[in-house]
């Protein structure tokens, strides 16, 4: 079936009587057909609306059956099959096997979900039984279990169209959680968000859940982003992007008359430390594994290493001469969208006149919508000194800070404002050192990396993709892995209920096989 | 030791140069020395400092010594034998078997949490071992475990002057989470909260543990307690109290340049359903249960059932005429505070004279520093039609909605506000009432209890002491029961790191006996 425009509401095609987005082929600056009709306020809250209807039938419905659910959603996906890669090739200008590899992982993640959905282990389930004979008061019989929060809106991200966008992360594990979820699609790739989106609407019918378990909604951020953060239904918001972007959302969420959890994965620079023994080793292998993790996606990953810190002296020299080498030999890619690579490149405009940079290798690319990857180096005192060289250049752009000693590099990383990930690159001698900055790191991201780079991010039950603000607006919590479900969910305790009108995790014969908490023990089915 | 009227800042006994605050006994209304001086903000800074040098320290040490502190704790209290009891009796006019069973379960609070900490079972220690032949790369070792957010500032509450006060369950989860705790002691029971302080002070030195582990500060919540919340060492706050004094601190905690979580709990009316088949068969014992939890500490807790919804008719006019028969029995009470006293006698009399209201019992005590509980009664569209009779009146008033059939029952509770909890009297023949009322309670309230009244609050694992906003800023958690630890936890995940750097609850060798999760499976030691 070929692009409408349209936006899947509810279980509707709508066309939208808003302003217009219209798609773009980044490698080549060219308008892509069709045009996609824009929310009007009137569709915003027609969305809402079928969410609110949708929470409690949904979340009440059999766990199995939303498990069922996830999985349809992952087939439905995966039968688009290549009309949805070339549609996102041709409209974020990443290559086919990036793409191929991200539905993948978008399939697993919902795949994931269903497994944890059926586990129930999200639940967290806890009992506490009736004392009857406790003294001076006999103790109740109290339950608890965790369910959704309510709708929840996602903000899809530009740099993953599939992964982070409208069945990415955020949906699965608020779907996952009983959440509705309403996705205000991100306008870098409009094609790809109506392909997935009416997958997932396909899949809502197939399973026979209410219809407004699932919307997706067309417009600018400012105007219908602005609304649906503000619209009472709506409970949770996951988003993925720019700073300024998060926080605009993130102060209405929690200005509204009822403040609401939001979700913000943000900014980072992902310090990436060379200890003197792992750069004593292999400076040069080092320094092809960072260019590699520096220029992957043209350098658009919310975990690309922008800044190196090493201790002065020759083998850091080697690491950043081998380093600008394998950039200079880079060829250039496409960026997401044209503002995208402006912003880029005016970062790198302003690395290069920085009175206190100094330029490694250049971003010399003259195809008008491509960019190549840069690389810069000051001392930590400049570093310390002028706190905009601490700023997120989102691209391939780097900066190799100096460092007069361990201490001074501790310091560095002691003022450095939060981040997603931190990589250390260490060998022999270096474990003395690692110790005094696992503490710092501890406290400043929310994954450490050993002799690795922060640009995969698993899909898996330990990854944390999250880190203290500005990184994220909730440490609290990651947007990867099966711990993002815990985002979208509030425990209820129940006391002395007749156990036939227990919800199924609590029940006293374990219909649904749980590990619970009893007495504050691990108790297996 | 006499009362200073001095705070423990780290290890010092702090003469404040601010303003003083005075202690009252509310029963006579007369001044309690000594003087407690006020913080300044230079006191305020130090113990922000001490906080923040002592938060590493704290959370690397090991477990058992962190159980351990929490437990000498106890000892401390309750090695201030009755001059605790005594000095707490004076400033809230609270009774002593109250005071007595209050500092049981503060103690034991704090013994829970010490249990909690040796478990380890907060610290969600999970494991995603490496695949070396993974296609098409290697999946590397990720793992992960959760630490303190940092130092944690704590609102004690003027109701529960040792359970949600200095050392009650906001600090001792706190603690138990590995963060420094700054306390900004209530006004209405300064004394008391200096005896506390001072305990928590010695438990520190005794345990050899950082100084700046615990502080507590006097003064005003609109000076010092809004510049503890705005403090950039500060990364979290725990507040129970009024919806006006959490929402204004709420608002600088999101305002601030680095936003923080803060856990308030605020305001809830507590709904009662009594079904039919209850009223059936036992109005008059329920109606004086009820009149026993609405009056118990004067009224003064967050759970005190202020909203009573049945069926008109017959059994509901039996229920409402024991009640205040029952009510009009009670002896009147001193209220914690003369502010908190003519708050509620002005509630009371707003009630009093409101057109829809009628007057089932009266408050009519004519003691100038105690009060009586109070009953009125309105119909549901009289209750729907009035939003200013959902407000909550601190203190033992009451209100009884009579509704013309379950769905006008129904109604009236989704349109109300977030509540801490619901209860539902329930008997023969209501099943099938109930089963409709519990999905629309579960989205409204933290706990629901069935033949019970909210007021007991078991300090156990299962228990929510929380709920959609407004009765909590933040319904994903609670602040009474085990689960209260994760507010002050944020995951932290290591890929790749070598085992011997690894922290101790994701050795491989499991040193500390943890259950954990590995791939996903719960995996005993």
């Amino acid at each position: 079936m070929p692009l409408t425009g349209n936006m899947p509401i509810g279980s509707r095609s709508v066309r939208g009587a808003g302003a217009p987005i219209h798609a773009y082929n980044p490698a080549n600056g060219e308008k892509l057909p069709p045009d996609f009709a824009g929310a009007t306020q009137a569709d915003l809250k027609t969305a809402c609306a079928l969410a609110q209807a949708a929470f409690r039938p949904y979340r009440l419905a059999p766990l199995a059956r939303r498990a069922e659910f996830l999985e349809a959603i992952a087939i439905a996906i995966e039968g688009l099959g290549d009309e949805l890669i070339e549609r996102a090739m041709a409209e974020t200008g990443l290559p086919r096997p990036r793409l191929e590899g991200e539905r993948g992982r978008t399939c697993g993640q919902l795949r994931l979900f269903a497994q944890v959905v059926r586990d129930g282990w999200f639940l967290d389930a806890r009992i506490d039984p009736e004392i009857s004979h406790r003294k001076p008061a006999r103790r109740p019989d109290i339950r608890e279990q965790h369910i959704g929060l309510g709708p929840v809106a996602v903000f899809g991200a530009s740099n993953f169209p599939l992964a982070f966008s409208v069945a990415g992360g955020d949906t699965a594990s608020a779907l996952a959680a009983g959440c509705p979820v309403i996705v205000k699609a991100h306008s870098a790739h409009p094609g790809t968000s109506e392909l997935v989106g009416r997958a997932v609407q396909s899949a809502v019918a197939q399973m026979g859940l209410p219809e407004g378990v699932f919307s997706m909604l067309h417009g600018s951020g400012t105007t219908i982003g602005a609304a649906l953060v503000a619209a009472p239904e709506i409970k949770a918001v996951g988003f993925t992007g720019s700073r300024g972007g998060g926080m605009a959302l993130f102060k209405i969420a929690r200005e509204r008359a009822e403040p609401i959890p939001f979700y913000g994965e943000m900014s980072s620079i992902n310090p990436v430390v060379l200890l003197p023994g792992a750069l004593k080793a292999r400076a040069a292998a080092i320094a092809a594994e960072y260019v590699a993790s520096l220029t992957l996606g043209a350098g658009q990953f919310c975990t690309n290493p922008g800044l190196v810190l090493a201790l002065q002296g020759a083998e850091t020299e080697e690491f950043a001469n081998a380093a600008a080498a394998a950039l200079n030999k880079t060829t250039a890619q496409p960026m997401l969208t044209a503002g995208i690579r402006s912003a880029y490149v005016e970062g790198v405009a302003r690395l290069s006149q920085h009175p206190a940079v100094e330029k490694l290798a250049n971003d010399a690319s003259d195809h008008p919508h491509h960019a190549r990857g840069a690389l810069f180096a000051t001392s930590a005192k400049s570093f310390a000194s002028h706190r905009e060289l601490g700023e997120e250049v989102f691209g391939a752009a780097s900066l190799v800070v100096r460092c007069a000693n361990l201490e001074e590099l501790i310091g560095l990383l002691e003022g450095l404002e939060g981040q997603l990930t931190a990589a250390v690159h260490m060998s022999e001698g270096d474990d003395a050192a690692m110790e005094k900055l696992l503490p710092v790191l501890e406290e400043k991201v929310g994954r450490i990396l050993v002799n690795g780079f922060g640009t995969g991010v698993e899909v898996s039950h330990a990854m944390v993709h999250g880190g203290p603000f500005p990184a994220t607006s909730d440490s609290r919590t990651t947007s990867v892995g099966s711990m993002a479900i815990q985002r979208f969910l509030r425990p209820v305790a129940y006391q002395d209920l007749p156990d036939a009108l227990r919800p199924a995790p609590l029940k006293e014969a374990n219909p649904l096989g749980l590990a619970r908490l009893v007495n504050g023990k691990l108790t297996l089915p």
